[in-house]
């Protein structure tokens, strides 16, 4: 069914926009690279007969021809911007693929009215690096983060959100109605690479997720006393930044003895003051992020952290504070839904292991509205958000089959 | 012999001097109220006779009447410049303690030329707060600091060195006759207060240094790879401030389990890249402060803390390297001289206890000059460089008491 020739020169045609001089993508939303991309692809829709509707935040709903355009229907899709100097497959490939999927559906069994409606969706802005918001068109979309921020923020050139949408030629006048009510698709499930190596590890080529990791954030705050570095001897010494040091490994220790279930813990931010050689740092202020897939775990994680947050600063004379600074929520498939993409991933003959997505996506969000999924394809370099993200054509090929199989299976249950 | 109403009153008459709103005593070098303390000082010397020679870094050297003015005499004394908001001792009592036991020894032994003269020493600027150096009069005076640095080192707002001298009124035009040749001396005693609580925890008055530690200050870099926080699962991590954690813990487990010899270290300052809470940072940079008062045992916390860097990043898979910023020699008071200070506290019926004096002072780079001796005074506050620096009068006067007998004793040695 899958034009697998079709499907690979989208890939490399869309990757020839926002080449950048690092030999990866630099698609910034709302960037002209970007624009040029969303015009590429609304012309490839055009092309193929699709109701084609954007929205204020430059996102596509691409309807398969004939059906209503209030129909609920089955959702696929990504996001086509990039971070600075990313590579051509992250949100890229869940937008081809479902591109390609819903392409050879409408040919080999047209819609009709006998089965549900099937549709891409391709949001607006999915990476944070422009407005340090990440996943933004679909916290816009279902109610997740308020609209206000529209106008309050700006990227590191003073830009306000609206100015870029603006800019970009999307029709602000229509930002009101971005807000969907939950229930406006059937299902949604986004293709994307493994950010790891567990599908290469496994080698097997592609992944059903089975949650993907909400990350707690949390600024931990140790008070302790600045003094001389020379004259304080060791043991009535209140150094905050051994006491973090202590605390730094304690999250790494609570995440490890947890990797087997998918937990990371991660401090990527450390300020130490008064910052200087010859005294013991009276204050140090370090940022925590917290991820599991599961409720229960990424809890239980805070806790540990938490606890020996408040041990060390006991044991050493410190005073500690801890504020939350995000708290998403994990979202796990439910088993019925895994089942479902393995015996498409077996019909395929494509192997498949279950793992959770340790990064978020829109689909942590738009479960939020209605019923989700996900589809890992291997990476062989392990990491994403970088020119060296890979997937092996046949991999590529493999998920398309499962997406489509999955999106028709779907569309004809009751 | 000691007049403890004159030496009381002189304590109280310069702590008037540079007065600030804290409370405490602000006499930053060359600045106005530190000329006016140097202008007091230099009229209570002439008021008692001395010879008095003011060099151009504001340096005093008086010599009691009689002695020959290219003798080599015993020395004792301090500084008078302060920190911001500083106390009335730091400094200011070792002048003003020497200042009392020379003029009592003047009264009860005046020089006839059958012993060695004896003079006070008031070095021009010990305190590092206005030009960033520290103890650097008798760097100086020494040798061991480039006299360059009058005209390159500036302040906060841009003064050089040369400019605050000259607006000090001191004789810039001989600042090329500073340096001193070895054996301009023939003894220096420092008396200072505690700057720990050690004197007030053993319940002695006084206490006789047998060392001054010296900073070793080492920059350690530490490089693994900046992933996604939430994408890069635990175990193949190269994450640069786990690994730093590490390292802080054993800088801080060396010193710890050397804190009886006298030994501490300190990582005063620390920079995580690229900084932000959804990234594994990738490189982190240390600066490390090793103190002891013995070469061998500072040697020995440098080799640790060198093996346990790279223990560290061997384990973690990370780059490390160690850049030494500075490294300065720790002085060792040799055991007759101990001895000696121990006899004259004995016969003044003083306790004394042994320790080292963990903070640089003038004496350590005046030892390369000469020998070298250190009294400390119990300091009940625990604490120097702060208003709340203390003394109690009785343990003053029971130091003016150690210090004449000893210079007493020693202008009498063949």
């Amino acid at each position: 069914m899958i034009d697998t020739e079709r499907l690979l020169r989208s890939i490399r045609d869309l990757a020839a926009l926002g080449q950048d001089q690092a030999g990866g993508n630099t698609r910034l939303a709302y960037t002209p690279p970007d624009t040029e991309a969303r015009c590429w692809l609304l012309d490839q829709l055009a092309h193929s007969g699709f109701s084609v509707m954007v929205d204020a935040l430059g996102d596509i709903f691409a309807l398969e021809p004939g059906a209503l355009p209030d129909a609920s229907p089955l959702l696929s899709g990504s996001h086509i911007d990039t971070v600075p100097q990313g590579g051509k497959y992250d949100g890229a490939l869940g937008v081809l693929v479902a591109l390609e999927a819903i392409r050879s559906i409408m040919q080999a069994d047209p819609y009709a009215g006998q089965r549900h409606p099937i549709a891409l969706l391709v949001t607006g802005t999915e990476e944070s690096s422009r407005f340090n918001l990440s996943c933004m068109a679909s916290r816009l979309l279902t109610g997740d983060l308020d609209p206000a921020v529209i106008d309050s923020a700006c990227d590191a050139d003073g830009v306000t959100i609206r100015e870029a949408l603006a800019g970009a030629g999307l029709p602000v006048e229509r930002l009101a109605e971005l807000r969907r009510t939950p229930g406006w698709f059937r299902e949604f499930i986004e293709v994307h690479i493994d950010q790891s190596f567990d599908l290469e590890r496994a080698g097997v080529p592609l992944g059903v997720v089975t949650g993907i990791a909400a990350p707690v954030r949390l600024r931990v705050v140790l008070e302790g006393l600045a003094e001389h570095s020379g004259a304080t001897p060791m043991p009535p010494r209140r150094d905050a930044l051994a006491g973090a040091a202590e605390v730094i490994l304690a999250v790494e220790h609570a995440a490890r003895s947890r990797a087997e279930r998918g937990a990371v813990g991660t401090v990527g931010v450390i300020n130490a003051e008064p910052g200087s050689i010859n005294t013991i740092p009276g204050r140090v202020t370090l940022g925590v992020d917290l991820r599991a897939a599961e409720a229960a775990l990424l809890a239980e994680l805070e806790q540990e952290v938490t606890q020996a947050v408040y041990e060390v600063a006991s044991r050493r004379a410190l005073t500690a504070s801890i504020e939350t600074l995000s708290r998403a929520v994990p979202v796990t498939i439910p088993e019925e839904r895994l089942t479902r993409l393995e015996a498409a991933c077996e019909a395929t003959g494509a192997g498949s292991i279950r793992l959770v997505s340790r990064a978020a996506h829109d689909t942590m969000y738009l479960s939020q509205h209605g019923p989700v999924a996900m589809l890992f394809v291997r990476n062989p370099a392990g990491i994403s958000h970088n020119p060296a993200e890979a997937a092996r054509d046949e991999d590529i090929v493999l998920s398309a089959r499962v997406l489509a199989a999955c999106l028709l299976d779907s569309a004809h249950r009751p």
